[in-house]
């Protein structure tokens, strides 16, 4: 199976590629604020902070904010510190996010709560956290500290959204959106969003970016959440069924419950409601969810959100960052299985 | 035992009441800001912040601004919202705290995180410290927002450093200073000056607003710890001996291990590192530490402080709140036992 967002037929699988070429050599500026400004008299904060910042992610918010001010042609320099503080707010919301889930594998690597415990991962987020805000404060763009003091607020309830969610089977679409809106979608837009502040481009071309951001962010997550009933620890760093295991109501499962007989709806019931979630029900729920196309339409949830993200950038001129932007949403949701 | 601060023979005890008095229209306003900004439509997050906003605290780094404002004769309201920011960040490290120790018990109440979980409580603290930084960005005040910003990055690194000390005989009374000049000096001295902010106030006036703040801050938590080794739960609202079952090195502790002989080195060392801290090694330890003169010379240090907050007050002009002032620092100082 292949996600397609209107692209010619022949060209090479999407890729990520395009987007870290043209945003490598801020990168590199952005990198060594992170570095800089993670360190603390107390050595546990950098070790801590550390083993996530350097943990392979993709820096894929802070590279939306280089991406975004080279759409826009900024040559400035301010877009190194706010992309520095949005990877911060991502690093602690990780943290937080690994304590809330009790997680042991992230990126295939060992969390840190499981190798420092919840209370050093809890604090090292507050930390972090904190010194976002410095960095932002550094800035002094109060617009940017309203976008991104907003986002960080949405993003907490979210979580909690989410967190309130959890073992429900009475959970929709709607309510699944809402919860992915905040506790993803937020931050992407902002990340997005600060680059035309920066710039200092009219509220139409924040907006078209902001819309990018959060149409990227949802198709994002969504892909994400179809990953995680078709992955597998070895290849995404990432435990498949992890969601399963822990009752969230995600777009595949709120579909394959919604399409399915009382059969189905009966195995969900114990599967959620956490009577019966063992290796075989994961295996149950996969069949059950491909059976239903649920994965599929996931997947085509996905694909129109990136269509949406992509043709938000239509004001923006023509060129090589602006593709960047298009292939990295190609990418996004072509990434599955 | 009490405690004296150069106070005249035959006054009576002092007391929070000049305070509570001096703030109390103020105090109304910013409870309203309060209650309006722990709102979401995530109904957990009013629930759960509601139980420990309302549980009964004294609002003391809120008033602490208030009183600040009103010895500066500020006419405004900017610092209304101010204080609710401080109470939010405050609060917000309460909830993690609670995490991380473990707690049970809060001021007589049973703590968040044992009525809705450790996750609700880790991610409805991110929540409130969001806010408080929305209430700062709405102020606009950029030195505000550095001067709160980096308190809060000072207070989570007090808070890991802390953490790193635990069940550690070699921390010294240097390290704790550190400790809590880091963990609870740093919101009092930040709450205090950013009254002289509001109020365009020369630096002089706000260093001395921080001084005083920063040594009271020190003093409050020094009594706070020698509480911990004479309170017990139906007065106080804390356990005592928490500190002592969680192997916390704070000054009581300090004293009495550097102080003893090798018997009570003995000791110390069994307890600190959790090979005995039953409810008779707590009462031996009490005894330890009173035999050492430990608990007054504790005392004796948090008065040292509190003098010093008095004495930072000096350039201010005499009137209803610098008294107040002055007593709050008596009243916290004479607290103990």
């Amino acid at each position: 199976m292949t996600a397609t967002v209107h692209r010619l037929a022949g060209r090479p699988a999407p890729s990520l590629d395009p987007m870290i070429a043209v945003t490598a050599h801020d990168m590199n500026c952005v990198n060594s604020v992170i570095l800089d400004r993670m360190q603390s008299d107390i050595p546990l904060i950098p070790k801590l902070a550390g083993h996530l910042i350097a943990g392979g992610g993709k820096r894929m918010r802070p590279m939306l904010t280089l991406a975004s001010a080279a759409v826009l042609g900024y040559g400035g320099t301010r877009h190194h510190r706010l992309a520095a503080a949005v990877e911060f707010i991502h690093t602690a919301t990780l943290l937080h996010d690994d304590v809330v889930d009790g997680s042991d594998l992230r990126r295939g690597k060992r969390t840190a709560n499981i190798i420092w415990g919840n209370p050093a991962s809890v604090l090292v987020g507050d930390f972090l956290f904190s010194r976002s805000f410095e960095l932002m404060v550094e800035d002094g763009s109060l617009k940017v500290l309203k976008i991104l003091s907003n986002a960080s607020a949405v993003i907490a309830e979210g979580e909690v959204n989410q967190l309130t969610a959890v073992r429900r089977l009475d959970i929709g679409e709607e309510r699944y959106l809402e919860i992915i809106g905040a506790k993803t979608a937020a931050l992407f837009a902002a990340a997005c969003r600060i680059a035309a502040v920066v710039a200092e481009r009219p509220e139409s071309e924040e907006q078209a970016l902001d819309a990018y951001g959060r149409n990227l962010g949802i198709a994002f997550q969504l892909v994400d959440d179809a990953i995680d009933y078709v992955s597998d620890a070895g290849t995404m760093g990432k435990d498949a069924g992890d969601d399963f295991r822990e009752g969230k109501m995600t777009l595949p499962v709120i579909l394959a419950f919604a399409r399915g007989d009382s059969d189905a709806r009966a195995f969900w019931k114990d599967a959620i409601e956490d009577r019966r979630n063992d290796e075989a029900a994961l295996a149950e729920a996969v069949s059950r969810i491909q059976e239903t196309r649920s994965l599929d339409d996931t997947m085509a949830r996905a694909r129109h959100y990136g269509q949406r993200a992509i043709d938000a950038l239509g004001i923006f001129p023509a060129g090589r960052a602006k593709d960047a932007m298009v292939e990295a949403v190609e990418f996004a949701v072509a990434r599955a299985y």
